[in-house]
């Protein structure tokens, strides 16, 4: 029996341990963890070392060994998050129907865990806390498989965390982190139908990938974001240029982040240069078909390759197009039904756009940096999937669930 | 490019369309194909004669030959599920939740298609029509791969469903019939991430296992079921026998049929004797452990692998077990989380037993027969779920729809 296997069968042990925890207990075991994380700082730090050394050794790029760093102030804020999630109503044992069946039968559709969660993720070793809070949140148990140039941080995230619901009386083994970090790890999780219920990648496009491609378990993908702007014909152009401001600069590395604006040829020559006004702040870098080019002397020309592309970084496609339907049709062939947007005072356009457009969140006069589980209400999330199955936008606790069943009868036979 | 793969071509661009369609079409579509099905009832008729020749010539057996068999009144029969599916509420476009955000966003959770659903499935023609009716319903478009026994049916059914749909306005695309029956095709199918949104297959374990172990595009698994009814030591035996009675032999086919029983030892001397008699009526082959072999003088013994057995016939296991853990754990390791059933008067018990048991269907005192979508009141089902992901128990056409966030704003960034 591989490794994975023997942790795959030790977690659904304890998922079944889980299934009659109180609400109360699962919320102890959160508070515990975030405790755990701030008195085991100096060791986590520590460890933390390890892996900034190795990584400054191999050469991670100054970006990457930033998202790997940690020290006190940054644990005490993995564990507020912990603590965050920790105060979120309970998502289990939620009535979501209840029907009366006329031969007497009462049946209630109601919330349960999904069971055991496998989480393959990359460099960040936040992501270790907050999957695992998120998980037990949930009343699921959850394997970490991290990148291996978090190993150490990660190895003693989890070391802490164990150590802590253990203490408030759940299996240790509610958590659990793949130790192994090579390829065959992630492919012995992707293989464990029948143990692992649900795999979700969480980084970049070529992780998420590999992962829908190759898992025998049902995944829930998430991440690539291209995200357009349509700016209407009748849209209020100062609020267009705000959006596209807010949606490309406030944080361009996203997946919520716009990559492409779509602008209707009739406002085309008023509403580019505003927004190119706004963009030259942050110096981004524009690339424009050949109208927008005539509108936007200097800029450079956009290659068939830049449609669609996610560049997650401060530079913009930009398309003229002919009418609504033409911008929905870029939508439709280069979009990732992430996050789309359309800027207009027509609302008839509009209901028309948020109607037709096939995206996870469509926006009328808003920006696409709203899609979060923090925007939307839900606290904390795991990823925005951007699937259609199971569960689309952002994953919170509640997307963590699964419904059962329980049926009432007094000697029902049918 | 495959002949599959144009297939998917084309449903992605009807799904567009799709996505464009009041329900009331949607609905006068369903009633034309119901009226086409009945109108070209002679042809299909002269198709399904061909592949019952072809059948009998290949030897498949009785049984295979009446699930294949269609005459006028079948066909009738099809047609009004057709129109009973049709009568149902629509499930697009319905608001689940609606949240109003301190900045002002207003964000609405609102069912959507799912897109292109792709159904594998075996011999019997009326899935065909079934499939069709329940996609198109819940907004989706499908592409059907039957099987080859029923292909001249199929085809016949298929063309007479897609002529009434275009009469209506919908593109014929929105059903597509996969001609090629070879073991290529479905496996093309399941490659075709990107244009098939998910994926069910319907039919024996075979084909299920086969598709979730290869399949890229999401699956909803369906299918297998080895129900249990545990018989408490509070239980009402009169009770318990007749649910046992109605659970093997009401229809030993079906997977939510009950497979096997678990007797608690302070009442298995009184209960299985009652539960014998009534089983006797239609000679249900009785296999026991040593205790119940003990108590029920004459019948056969239980080998470990009747366990977890699913016999789909009249065959019954029974067990005696220590308590009701004992009965958990008996389901734990054997069941295959479709539908399981306590008997007993003891109501706490019976609350432990619903919470503890992770199956999509739990009953106190009533037969696991009601794991049926027209049982639970969603009308017509395409199959029972028996995973955690995204659907669970009976799969109406409420379940074969997806969510989308529509966030309506008035210029708010981030």
């Amino acid at each position: 029996m591989s490794e994975v296997m023997e942790m795959a069968v030790r977690a659904k042990e304890a998922k079944r341990y889980m299934a009659t925890v109180s609400p109360a207990v699962r919320k102890n075991a959160l508070l515990a963890m975030a405790d755990a994380l701030e008195q085991n700082s100096d060791d986590i730090v520590s460890a933390n070392l390890q892996d900034m050394v190795a990584g400054t050794k191999a050469g991670l790029s100054a970006a990457l060994l930033d998202r790997l760093m940690l020290d006190g102030t940054r644990i005490s804020a993995i564990a507020q998050s912990v603590r965050d999630i920790a105060a979120l109503p309970d998502p289990i044992g939620r009535v979501l129907e209840s029907i009366q069946r006329p031969n007497g039968l009462r049946i209630m559709k109601m919330t349960v865990p999904l069971g055991v969660i496998a989480v393959i993720y990359e460099a960040r070793p936040n992501v270790t806390a907050d999957s695992a809070a998120l998980c037990l949140k949930s009343g699921n148990v959850v394997i970490l498989r991290g990148g291996k140039e978090a190993i150490h941080s990660n190895t003693a995230i989890t070391e802490a965390m164990r150590s802590a619901v253990a203490a408030v009386g759940l299996p240790a083994d509610c958590i659990q982190l793949v130790p192994d970090t090579r390829r065959e790890s992630a492919n012995d999780l992707m293989g464990l139908t029948g143990y692992v219920d649900v795999l979700i990648p969480r980084g970049g496009r070529g992780l998420i990938q590999s992962v829908v491609q190759q898992s025998r378990v049902p995944v829930i993908e998430t991440g690539a974001g291209v995200c357009h702007v349509y700016i209407d014909k009748a849209a209020d152009l100062d609020m267009a240029a705000d959006i596209v401001y807010n949606a490309k600069t406030s944080r361009p590395s996203v997946c919520n982040a716009c990559e492409c604006i779509l602008v209707h040829k009739d406002v085309a020559a008023a509403a580019l240069p505003l927004i190119r006004q706004k963009l030259d702040e942050k110096k981004v870098e524009l690339r424009g078909d050949e109208t927008a080019c005539a509108i936007l002397p200097g800029i450079k020309q956009a290659q068939e390759d830049d449609w669609g592309q996610e560049y997650n970084d401060y530079i913009l496609a930009i398309k003229v197009v002919n009418d609504m339907f033409e911008a929905m049709d870029h939508i439709y062939r280069y979009g990732t039904m992430h996050s789309e947007c359309i800027v207009t005072e027509d609302y008839e356009a509009a209901e028309r756009f948020l109607q037709q457009v096939d995206a996870a969140a469509v926006y009328h006069n808003a920006s696409t940096r709203f899609t979060d589980g923090g925007e939307f209400g839900f606290g904390a999330e795991i990823g925005i999937s951007t699937q259609k199955l199971h569960a689309r936008g952002p994953l919170g606790v509640n997307e963590l669930t699964s419904i059962k069943y329980v049926v009432y009868g007094s000697g029902q036979v049918r």
